[in-house]
């Protein structure tokens, strides 16, 4: 056994190639064992094992700086780094995080989670290189599916121009999540099909030279087109003409090849692009052949391949989707438009009963969000269908095209609140608060799957401008569906239990909270009243002053960042009323990114539990505080 | 004279095309007559007379879909349908839109302000129209400045994949705002003057029938050759890889070659990418020799070209390029990077000290930001120069990368507050909150241009973190500059004058308007407590709790979003404290989008006006209301 002798990158370099892919093995086999008990990013970490091999052999980390995008096939990396005994905890609270993670390693320099930053990381690294003086090499690795993400394009545009030394990897695995879609993605299929242009650059120069001397009149044509026909050789033209040379297609399974084009590239004194491709789920045949369930996968046996799944209830997104179908058949004018994300986002059932109002745009979020408004000014129903976190990248386009349009177009907000093992690059936690000063904009939050149906309706039936409905990552409570659907007037909260003195304003799977804390709290003698806070905006301002005056203490109660969301709202629609009697507490989360681990062990760590809710009641209704808060109103 | 028989462009279809080249120049003469009295985009309109001239004479708005991107080059757009005779209020309050609008004209089908939405926009069109069975053309004119926002790399990828038929138009007048750059612009210029490109396709087509026969084994090259050689004889290959038909280069200011490319692309079953070359400024001899002072202009003499520029105090933007000059001279870490306004975010004489450290990105504040961790990561102190209102397009980065890296990052956030003429696509309003929520960050604005400086040597001093200052578009106040820069005390507001009853928490500009309306109470007897609120994040605390006790009634006044801003911080506080004595009030903008005008003339239309303050005062302080709002404490 190799594996054991690799602590560090440097004890690979006395390795030989045959050693190397005896390594690579080794490699494989570890991580579908590991991953069969933790479950994990798999089949993108199998497509890399050779080339992250290649990087850790040629070149010198820490020094040389390797950024690898998104992060999630980054696992070789950390075995290679001396965190191979770690795997157990992979994805758990307090332990090996998914993705790069700049505590737990010198190797690790670039942090991500969401895709297409590696690009403009390593511009930023290689011109503080050159501004310094120094000379460490900076590679970038991509994979096709983040290459179509804007800021990608954004970056390739200055690198290109500035001409600074650094190399990109393109790990080309013909998919990213899903299957890949775009003009990029055929461009990549054509360069790998097309095998002219694998042909040996000799016969095309031996061709050049059988175009007899010709007359003046044509001889400046000719020796253009000689020229010409040299750089059409080039498999990879369209990087050549934003700036790259280009170098490959490359077989990323094949070491010996793979490292010679990495001295290749090393060699050039301006940016390379390197066409690197890989098989997604290399090695273990359930992954290779079906690479899009295994992208992401739950623990599994390892001879079958058969996923262990634990039964649940459903969750959220198969709801959010089953509804999209039956929604769909009743108005044609719905389309759902999706980043790249139509498994996760529960579209498939959409997208095979209505193929032509799916649109899948690649990662783009940007493009999606103005792309619907578009739609929507067309008269269409667009259903932006998006994780919260991701729908980050589309801030601008909401507020300065769809907002400001004051456009149709639903937004499908999944992954709200907390998300569990993909931990803080994935959090669902800012949504409300950057949405929530947009004018126009009507949001909300179902505290069960059924409302969640009922909000879909609301949702389709409301013309006034956007509106949005947030759900979390979570199965759903198990509760029964109601056929009809019904609209929700907007604006309007619900009371789910009375009671004095505290009242709960919670939102979400908050409020299944809340009802645990009434629970306990009445084993006490507390009643308090539960709200189900469902419309983060607009605010049911007639229950709110109901409420001030009904209650001395209220808590908002909520999965969300606790500076800037529904707490917020409720204190700022106080203020502008003057006057009021109750105490507003807010329960949030704190000003602070949260790691991974379970969705459980996150809530626990901010104090979103039944009993720090309870303990928060006691506080406010205690006789002695509560005298002590007590505003006196006197009109 | 033609132009006054053009309501609406149905009367240009009966016109010749000799008269539509008069009718050219009588635009360009009212183009140039009207906004030397208004001011506006003179430039990028004159650079495209003959272009909206040929489109509307080609094409039939507004069946047929016509989307400029940004939409400040669509006045010639405005005069063709039927909106001429409202050019003296362009740009004024309540007068003609400096962007396209839809509640102007039928004709304005899509609305912009901030760049490269236009694809996005044609895609949505396009997927409507095939999706309602229609059959009307989609038209996008876009820049070649913005033609480098990620977003619009977004929709070309996923248009070439499609397949819909629609054109793009790229207005290709070699500069967006600033002198472009990028590979994109180094591609573009290629084709622009590589003479072969334009060489007739026949000497071509010749050339190849002189490669002689050959034999069996490089037959199938020589085929792949023939194949690609008439291939790269379409100059935009680029576009062509990414499943454009390409039409161009063409002259943008020949009315008949600009009319025929219409017409073919029109034939074209799928994506066109029309390559038009204009010239910016076309027609007027300052604009064309000088486009980038003439891109957005004020006042000017038509025969000389002088512009007439009210003298008044240096404005913030200039003294922050002063200071980083004179920061630079001592910090070598510096590096100032900017999204394509290096002339309108005060950067010319840095880049001038300083070529190397000035980073001109292109329009891609995404890249901007994410390079700017990076940089910071590697040990340099970048200032990412930045508008407000474009830094929404960094949203997810500053989340993402800057401060769940922790970067020490500097933002130095222009054109915060109202911006006045450019309207509400413009308006610098929600960057408190929507950057609030975002844990690590800090954030400040300056009283005056002198406290602008300290905030900048602050920053810079400061190396826990990312670290914002925001100023506002308008003039300073003429006060005296320190030469030796201070820090301040991160989180510290500072008492600008004592007074009873009512505190008033003012941030920026909104200081002198306090003083203002305190000035005004002072006569009536009042005295007030003026703040200035200098830090949005992380707050004064303990002035906070001071000023709860030893007053009964707070404003926070801010020119800013009132949901979600510094109001909503001191809210949020307060909160968490449990207890506390004083009313607070915020004085903020309404949840709205307020259009253009002067910035005096938004601020009263929201009510943040000296006069206002004083009413809040008076009603806050008014005996009976202050009995009723007043919270008793106990303790």
């Amino acid at each position: 056994m190799l594996l054991p002798t690799i602590q560090q990158p440097e004890h690979l370099k006395t390795l030989s190639v045959e050693e190397l892919v005896e390594l690579a093995a080794e490699i494989r086999q570890f991580l579908i064992e590991k991953l069969s008990v933790t479950g994990g990013h798999l089949a993108s970490n199998l497509g890399v094992v050779e080339l992250t091999l290649a990087l850790h052999y040629c070149f010198d980390s820490p020094s040389d700086k390797m950024i690898f995008d998104v992060g999630h096939q980054a696992y070789v990396h950390k075995i290679l780094t001396g965190r191979k005994d770690q795997f157990d905890t992979l994805r758990k609270y307090k332990g090996l995080c998914g993705f790069v993670k700049r505590t737990e390693s010198e190797h690790d320099v670039w942090e991500a989670g969401h895709s297409s930053t590696s690009l403009s990381a390593a511009m930023g690294m290689a011109l503080a290189r050159d501004l310094k003086g120094g000379s460490n090499r900076v590679v970038a690795v991509i994979g096709d599916g983040a290459l179509t993400g804007g800021m990608a394009f954004e970056a390739l545009n200055h690198i290109g121009h500035e001409k600074k030394k650094l190399m990109v990897i393109l790990n080309d695995n013909e998919m990213s999540i899903a299957p890949n879609v775009g003009a990029m993605h055929n461009y990549l299929s054509k360069i790998r099909s097309d095998r002219h242009y694998l042909r040996a650059k000799d016969e095309v120069e031996s061709l050049l030279k059988r175009i007899p001397a010709i007359g003046d009149r044509l001889a400046k044509t000719a020796q253009n087109v000689k020229d010409s026909l040299k750089y059409m050789m080039v498999p990879g033209i369209l990087f050549e003409e934003l700036g790259f040379t280009y170098l490959g297609p490359v077989d990323g399974h094949d070491l010996g090849k793979l490292m010679d084009t990495l001295r290749q590239a090393d060699n050039v004194d301006g940016p390379v692009f390197i066409h690197v491709i890989t098989t997604k789920g290399k090695g273990y045949h359930p992954a290779e052949n079906d690479s899009h369930k295994w992208h992401g996968i739950s623990p599994y046996k390892i001879e079958s391949g058969q996923v262990l799944k634990s039964v649940g209830n459903p969750q959220y997104t198969d709801v959010f989707g089953a509804t999209l179908v039956e929604l769909g058949k009743q108005d044609d004018r719905i389309v759902a438009v999706t980043p790249a994300m139509p498994g996760g986002s529960g579209l498939i059932p959409f997208s095979k009963e209505f193929p032509d109002r799916m649109i899948d745009v690649g990662i783009a979020e940007q493009h999606a969000a103005t792309m619907c408004a578009a739609l929507a000014m067309e008269g269409m129903k667009p259903v932006f269908a998006v994780y919260s976190t991701f729908m980050q990248r589309a801030y601008d386009q909401i507020v300065h095209d769809i907002c400001r349009h004051n456009a149709n177009v639903m937004f499908a907000i999944d992954r709200a609140g907390f998300v569990g093992a993909d931990g803080e690059t994935h959090q669902g936690v800012y949504d409300i608060a950057f949405m929530r000063h947009i004018p126009n904009l009507v949001m909300m939050m179902p505290k069960d799957e059924n409302e969640l149906r009922h909000m879909m309706y609301t949702a389709l039936e409301y013309n006034d401008g956007p509106i949005a409905y947030r759900y979390p990552r979570l199965s759903g409570l198990g509760v029964s569906l109601d056929e009809e659907l019904r609209t929700i007037p907007i604006g309007s909260w619900e009371k789910l239990s009375s009671g004095e003195g505290c009242a709960i304003l919670a939102a979400g799977p908050m409020v299944q909270l809340a009802e645990t804390a009434a629970d306990m709290l009445k084993r006490e003698g507390v009643q308090v009243q539960i709200v189900n806070a469902r419309f983060m905006k607009p605010l049911d301002t007639g229950m709110l002053d109901q409420l001030a005056t009904s209650h001395t203490a209220m808590i908002v109660l909520e999965e969300a960042s606790q500076a800037g969301s529904l707490g917020s709202a409720v204190l700022e629609y106080f203020a502008e009323q003057g006057a009021y009697d109750a105490v507003v507490s807010l329960m949030g989360i704190e000003d602070r990114f949260i790691e991974h681990g379970s969705v459980e062990q996150q809530r626990a760590e901010v104090g979103l539990t039944a009993e720090a809710v309870c303990a928060r009641v006691r506080e406010l209704t205690a006789p002695a505080v509560g005298a002590r808060n007590k505003r006196s109103v006197s009109s």
